[in-house]
């Protein structure tokens, strides 16, 4: 029996999966995407576009509330909890259509259904899709990456009754829960805990670290942690979860032991990429801890083999997994691209937004760089002021003192999210203070706190 | 009797003006800022900010009324103008306050008066200030723009009757009319057309060109007219108005007469530079077409006499005006820097928001450029399906195709106003689209459209 032959097999459907197979048909290379659930993948089912469509109602919500200072009053301000998810499930499905479609006009083949790598002949790859087996000359690895179920006692049974959820689960809820547990306080944790406090709930938050929000820079971590708690959030930093039985978590701080009752219990401690049951072994594909070991331009050990994405644990941001995508379709076709992770930007959507790129300073410690930074409150900017009104929100830039270069940029308070772009353009193009003060910002705009904020380095003699 | 002597006299304490002395100061000039009025000029009490906050009430209060889809409904959702003007006015004082307190801190003296020039001196110029008379080496005039007022027959009858209004007196009326006719569709009269629109005033704007926005691109003209439209305002374009009876405005339209009724009329029909009384005839400073003329550094024909924002009339905003204080002050301290205005952006506030750097098709087209263009809907953009969720916003590219240099970026739909600067950056750069493929966005998030043009310019071949 002849088998269908691609240039590019590609095994998963998510950012990196399907941006990869745009970018490979769009070089004429014959092209075969196998998804075994849903197009769009974590990002757009199950993770970034479903928690902005909660969120979006949120702030929203939060607005119709509390907008007497802004000359605005409503009263019987109601959340409907089952529209929005309604809501939420018809945008994924809109934007699914929409990834469908551009898979469709651009000529490539897609298949649902599970895809596993058999063995690796001396033209090609076979990869079986249950009874089926396709050959591709090249293989693009990008099937992301699970909910990490870490081993508290209890935590199974919680599962099975329901009551334990993972960030997959928990968002098709069916009300807003009078009391939740979030174990863990990194982004996923951290946009939940304000949904589910802005919509009513008592939300507490168990971290073991002693800063919110994984690895971003510790002033952005303590003023953030500081507005979430102002909001209502209790949080337990340096708090071990011990066990789990029914709605109670039992956790020990500072060697006591304390306990909190809820109503769901979300367990949001980490994803781990999903390398089982891929069939990597099989052709002797190399993980380290777990992730698919790439170099800078994607490739695995094993020639004409890449990996995108959560898969290579190296970034786990859907964007991320785009641009890899990007760099390994042109190194297939030949052209020398290859990863700048440095310039890659992060953003929390909660509101306040979080978003970061590049060294924090406690980076630029550890790396033993002369830095200087700046921070300034993005209430000099009017806009801030005028839409905002706070006075928690800051910027902070972190300079290379050799050269002043830019090196780092992290804000917290909205716009961050679409303004921090700009900041990963000023770390790709090596900028330094005396280009920024050269550039012109919109007035009035929140972007403009960055130009002020090189001006005040170099006013103090930066 | 002994005269003050200042390395640099600023006149006028507007965007221009503050930004300058600050400079100024920062490099140790000794500096005084002469202000009429208030800190903060146009941009911060009669502009820019007092408009930003009347809009942002206006969507908080849009919101609190039309968000069912989004699962959240309330009643007797109110909007409170005077509530409104009261916080205008107190985000304005807080602003003008963190200004003088900035001046204050780097050494600048403030007078509070009316300064004049007087005459050219050997060492320098003199200005008075009501019965004082200062000397100042330098001179950096920045005494901004006021409304035009037309020579339409009935006009200042009706601007004498309270009935008729500018921009300035506008912002203060009582409560929001039950309809309003706006002369002028540019910048300001679209601003404020939404603005009393939203907050439910029936609203006619008379524009004479046949486009609104001034000399925006045309695409984007078209969509935007249509979605303000589909909002309930009135429009007439290719419309002159010949008179002003009380509330009734007359205007011809394709050789035919027409009369609206209105509470109110905003006259919004350009500005134009304060250069009466200023005094620049006894140092013989030139005009052109009643702006100051100044060179790519803002200098005037008169050594040490710069001027800048909307004075010179080259590009009436108020980031203009900061940037070419920036370069006045460069120029004096012996640094060669000079204004490069295609780089500049340009935002429209409202919503949704209009944002643009560089060339328009049309520009583009005059100056013979070999361009092409890439025109993309945002709801390419999951977080604008999520948050905006309509079909009119669009990013439109215009690149120079003999290197496929970006030379104008046109985005309509938020959050065009904090992305925009970021596009200025590209120009700044002479960014090209293999440059701009590099480039990473955060997902999800509107700036991301950016690259997605770039990659669809890319695949249809640009």
């Amino acid at each position: 029996m002849t088998k269908m032959v691609y240039d590019l097999i590609v095994l998963g459907g998510g950012p990196g999966g399907y941006h990869g197979a745009l970018q490979a048909a769009s070089h004429n290379l014959k092209t075969l995407l196998i998804e075994k659930e849903k197009l769009g993948g974590v990002c757009l089912n199950e993770g970034c576009i479903p928690t902005k469509t909660l969120l979006q109602s949120a702030k929203v919500y939060h607005h119709a509330l509390h907008s007497e200072d802004l000359g605005v009053t409503a009263s019987n301000v109601e959340y409907h909890h089952e529209k929005v998810l309604k809501r939420k499930n018809e945008v994924s499905a809109q934007l699914r259509s929409g990834i469908r479609g551009q898979l469709k006009v651009s000529g490539v083949e897609v298949i649902e259904g599970y895809g596993q790598i058999l063995r690796r002949q001396a033209d090609g790859f076979l990869v079986s899709i249950g009874e089926e087996v396709v050959k591709g000359k090249r293989l693009l690895l990008a099937t992301g990456a699970s909910p990490v179920i870490p081993p508290i006692p209890g935590l199974k049974e919680a599962i099975g009754q329901g009551i334990a959820l993972t960030s997959r689960e928990i968002l098709d809820i069916p009300h807003i829960p009078e009391s939740l547990t979030i174990i863990g306080g990194g982004v996923i944790g951290l946009e939940m805990a304000e949904y589910f406090a802005k919509t009513g709930s008592r939300v507490t938050v168990i971290e073991m670290q002693n800063q919110i929000g994984g690895p971003i820079d510790s002033e952005i971590s303590t003023t953030f942690l500081k507005i979430l708690k102002q909001m209502g959030i209790l949080f337990e930093l340096n708090a071990k979860v011990q066990s789990i039985d029914h709605h109670q978590v039992t956790y020990e701080k500072q060697g006591k032991t304390f306990r909190v009752d809820s109503e769901y219990i979300l367990v949001c401690t980490g994803r781990k990429p999903n390398i089982e049951n891929l069939g990597i072994e099989a052709i002797g594909v190399e993980t380290i801890k777990g992730c698919v070991s790439t170099d800078e331009t994607g490739q695995t050990n094993i020639p004409n083999v890449y990996a995108v994405g959560d898969l290579n644990g190296k970034s786990m941001l859907a964007h991320t997994a785009y641009r890899e995508a990007e760099v390994c379709i042109q190194t297939i076709i030949g052209k020398k691209e290859q990863m700048r992770y440095h310039t890659i930007p992060a953003v929390i959507y909660t509101t306040p937004e979080v978003a970061f790129v590049g060294e924090t300073e406690e980076s630029a410690l550890a790396k033993g760089i002369d830095y200087a930074k700046v921070n300034l409150p993005l209430n000099y900017s009017g806009r801030y002021v005028v839409e905002q009104g706070d006075r928690n929100g800051f910027i902070k830039i972190v300079i290379d003192k050799k050269y002043n270069q830019i090196i780092g940029v992290h804000i917290l308070g909205n716009y961050a999210s679409e303004i921090i772009y700009g900041a990963s353009m000023m770390l790709e193009t090596e900028m330094r203070t005396s280009d920024i003060e050269q550039l012109v910002f919109p007035h009035p705009s929140v972007s403009e706190v960055i130009k002020d904020a090189i001006h005040q380095y170099i006013k103090i003699g930066g």
